[in-house]
């Protein structure tokens, strides 16, 4: 079996050897767990390996168009398989109901970013200078295959874009760009991906947005800014509570800002508080006196 | 002197051997022709040559942090260069009120990435393949210099930044990327030139915004979005015409939306009307029939 820290070849050469594998993509999925999750399916499916990809919770539509998505299946309805990988997951509680899949597994592999990363699995591969999980899956698939197909590259490209915020987070990297202009070598398009994942807006969701952009107020100099939705909002423009989402940031964008709070009644009464700072603002320190 | 086409060596000879060079930024001017504009002058000065740098019209505040944004001056102010060197410009008509110094000048080159350029210097270094002008700049400053300092790196990753709707339009190439990878080991810092450029944004600007999403309309079963601003709109935000940018990309996006319309009323009473399509929707027909 593997041991920690082996390196992208061992663990190519330990799949290429092997068969019967479950992805696990982790718990509330974003687009790297999927993409990432996805992108493994894919090559070993390309290998002619038995494997099979779950998660706990449901896909949300925004990445259906991914390659094999719709194969993505619960942790209950999957067979049994020798080895496990958890793709994204920075401690066992990722897992979800996928845990079970994991415990029964003879071999269990984690490729992850997390500095956090718990190193829960026989074998942890743990990169944490990478910006998404998806860069490291780039270079396995790249070592096993020789190659990377253009709907591999897309999910690839999907798990990075998202994971960086379209590269303007703090974790972008040159090896981000370098991966991502290899990935458009291999056929990744990526102006169609961020058109498929970030210019698709349900109407509710636009509608919601210039409601709060109408109606935030700001506060101490105008350096805090405000943001109240209802339930009754929520429900006079027929949105979701995740159509909030995004909210916040407009109102930390604001050039005199410099906190964000965003509170989002749940249907129980209760508030959900959002904090975003601009620059070093201990946000952290600030939600505690929330507490 | 230069003839067309010889490439970044020749450019980059030609400007160690000479001396006395106007750099001349385009009218109406965007981060590509200001970054790209003073990456060059940055460059220039490091060599120690005489130059100068012109923009018939107002550098635009968000542009104002990049180095020597404040040594920007209009053509009237400019004394006389032996070479003028047109940045980002397609053809004569950008340079504006900049042309008599291109006019009077003994050695004329221009730099640029449009397709459409019309050829107008005695040297037009033209890269069409290229997203942004601000990647002909960055081989040509590290052609000339051997290196690129973090300001010069600054100017170009805010040029190539700005000209790909941050890595989201069709122009981005795996060069794009690769020379964003380059400038970032040089330097540039993407996460904060986001939030220099994309996250300072005036207060009437957001509160424009949420008016505008608040009163859209769509049509012919929410495939049409329309918006309108009146001056009265407008002045009740305290806002400029120009804080109505970016109003049409946020209707396009809405999923049923496949063509957006955007009327802004001018000082005069007049509408501005602007047009976007989802996809291949032909607005350039469109327009032709608004006419």
């Amino acid at each position: 079996m593997l041991k920690n820290y082996e390196g992208i070849n061992a663990i190519s050469e330990f799949l290429k050897q092997n068969d019967g594998y479950a992805i696990i993509i982790h718990i509330s999925p974003d687009g790297d767990s999927i993409g990432s999750g996805l992108a493994l399916y894919s090559a070993l499916k390309l290998m002619d390996k038995q494997c099979t990809i779950v998660c706990q919770d449901r896909i949300p539509q925004t990445y259906s168009f991914l390659q094999y998505a719709n194969e993505i299946i619960t942790p209950d309805k999957a067979q049994k398989f020798e080895t496990a990988i958890a793709v994204d997951c920075a401690d066992v509680s990722r897992l979800g109901a996928a845990n079970k899949i994991f415990e029964g597994a003879k071999n269990t592999l984690s490729i992850d970013h997390h500095g956090t990363n718990s190193m829960f699995a026989m074998h942890n591969e743990v990169h944490p200078y990478c910006a998404a999980t998806g860069e490291i899956i780039f270079e396995l698939v790249k070592t096993m295959l020789g190659f990377i197909s253009s709907q591999i590259a897309d999910c690839l490209y999907t798990a990075i874009m998202t994971d960086t915020g379209n590269f303007s987070f703090s974790n972008t990297n040159s090896n981000t760009f370098e991966v991502a202009a290899a990935l458009m070598r291999f056929g990744a398009n990526p102006s169609e991906l961020n058109t498929l994942v970030y210019r698709n807006v349900p109407i509710a969701k636009t509608k919601l947005l210039g409601f709060a952009l109408s109606t935030f107020e700001l506060k101490h100099n105008e350096k805090i800014g405000i943001s109240v939705v209802t339930q009754q909002d929520l429900q006079r423009y027929n949105a979701k509570g995740d159509d909030a989402e995004g909210i916040i940031d407009h109102i930390r964008d604001i050039e005199s800002v410099e906190i964000a709070i965003f509170m989002r009644e749940c249907q129980d009464g209760s508030y959900k508080v959002g904090l975003r700072s601009k620059g070093n603002n201990d946000v952290a320190a600030l939600a505690q006196n929330f507490g």
